[in-house]
């Protein structure tokens, strides 16, 4: 199968996953049911799951476990959208090419909406019999709540938070995005080649190399992600673009500078190649999302 | 021992848990971590704990194994107090006698304390060989997840946000705090029980009865809390009293009057005490918690 049918493929299914696993929108309390729905479904180009299923075809994991380690890494990044849209933080008014959920709601609902997504993505992952084995149950479920909370994640907004409108090195720069989108990136690949059955699942050689190729490719997104915002268009992302100089915070293009940040990109992407090739033809499928992040002109 | 005695004991226990387990104060990111800290430390009656203590001694649970799930209920007990208190919700300013967190630090750091409380309660629970048995304590944290999220106390939480200003039934009004605040101290109970290593552990008619003395002490919970937001004044709260009646918010009393609801604590107290008659001497402390709750003057 070419990358792009393989890729709508898993889009389909993790869309359809999700459909099924979030509350319905009858369910009381339909409110908060519905803009969790709004805010989870229809769009974003699930990149984690993407990873989470590329490195879980490598390792040999059933596509219904998958299909809920999508879910559940889809729920906290969404949640970590939504909440960082609010006013208190971001103040943003698009996403996905839609009004966000404070917008389209009101600022309680989309407090609530994320703090029930973040639950949502646990009450997923701890599913009974998700594993086979729920040994490796619980330390997928520690690895998920590892990137997401104060040292992951969360962290990483608040390092953030802090750093508007200071002057940061790029060393801080980098330790900042390491956390903020880094780390669930990383935990997507992580997550998804542990939900496999074959030997490689638990090789620690295979997972370390896809560690570091994850830690790679979470960089690399960031470093594109920064440029894209000064480079593109709102109608483009979906997403207002310009935010981050209008905002006055520290990205690679205003650290480092536009051809500087293009040139790591291109090294990030190289390295993340010379990673994943020891693995042969097992990791086409990183190999290529890899090309996909590098593909958006930037 | 005393209850008084043993209550005090469990209060110290989990204090020194809490210190223990939320992540130190120099550590990066350091403003998060301080407001974590001040959120979660340091006061409170350690509801929660108390009970999950209570009936963690009935089934044999280690002490150590009970000081982490302690920690686990009471993060996500004060991520809900501290995403609540925030001026989209009920814009409070004072929370155990001291400043709310986003009044002594501000709103976005007040966001991201709650979301990595959370985090961190699931990042507890997920803790390598916390439980013998792997399979037990991946159905310890999704007791937690279904108790906490949209179908738990979330849920709850919205259905309160929704039912300001409007005129609701005794019976809506359960089904809000059976959501809102009795979700998480049926888990409570529910989480210590099955952290347990005797036979009863596992027993499920007493793991039935435990989760019906959930539900009333729950529920009489927030019985006593809503008369006590009437009759008590905010220094002995520690904090705003009056704020339901002011934010016209449905509560026991505003529905079925102050003598009822005395009456209907009573009567609650009375079948959690049932309840756990047939238990014996083993439910001690939980039959004294029922009586700590009534305890107070409303």
């Amino acid at each position: 199968m070419k990358f792009p049918e393989w890729m709508a493929n898993v889009q389909r299914r993790v869309e359809q996953a999700l459909e099924q696993r979030l509350p319905a929108a009858q369910l009381a309390p339909q409110r908060l049911h519905q803009a969790m729905r709004y805010a989870a479904l229809g769009g974003g180009k699930r990149v984690r799951p993407l990873l989470a299923f590329a490195a879980g075809e490598m390792t040999g994991a059933p596509a219904d476990r998958l299909d809920v380690i999508a879910c559940a890494l889809e729920s906290i990044h969404v949640y970590s959208l939504v909440h960082d849209d609010m006013p208190c933080m971001d103040d943003d008014t698009l996403r996905r090419g839609k009004p966000t959920v404070h917008v389209q709601y009101d600022q309680a609902t989309a407090l609530l909406v994320g703090d029930a997504l973040q639950t949502l993505a646990f009450e997923q992952l701890s599913l009974p019999g998700l594993f086979d084995d729920s040994h490796k149950q619980v330390r997928a479920i520690a690895m998920l709540a590892k990137a997401s909370g104060s040292r992951g994640m969360a962290g990483g907004q608040a390092i953030d938070l802090d750093s508007v409108g200071k002057s940061i090195t790029r060393e801080e720069l980098e330790f900042m995005h390491i956390h903020k989108t880094g780390a669930l990136i990383r935990a997507a690949v992580m997550l998804g080649a542990l939900a496999g059955n074959h030997e490689s699942a638990s090789d620690s050689a295979t997972l370390e190399r896809l560690d570091h190729f994850g830690k790679c490719i979470g960089l690399l997104f960031q470093v594109i992600d920064d440029i894209l915002d000064e480079v593109a268009d709102t109608a483009t992302l979906g997403k207002t673009a310009g935010k981050d100089a209008a905002q006055d915070k520290p990205t690679y293009v205003s650290i480092i500078g536009l051809t500087p940040a293009r040139t790591l990109a291109r090294e990030l992407a190289e390295e993340a190649h010379d990673t994943l090739a020891p693995l042969g033809a097992n990791a086409q499928r990183l190999k290529e999302i890899t090309d996909y992040i590098v593909s958006r002109p930037f």
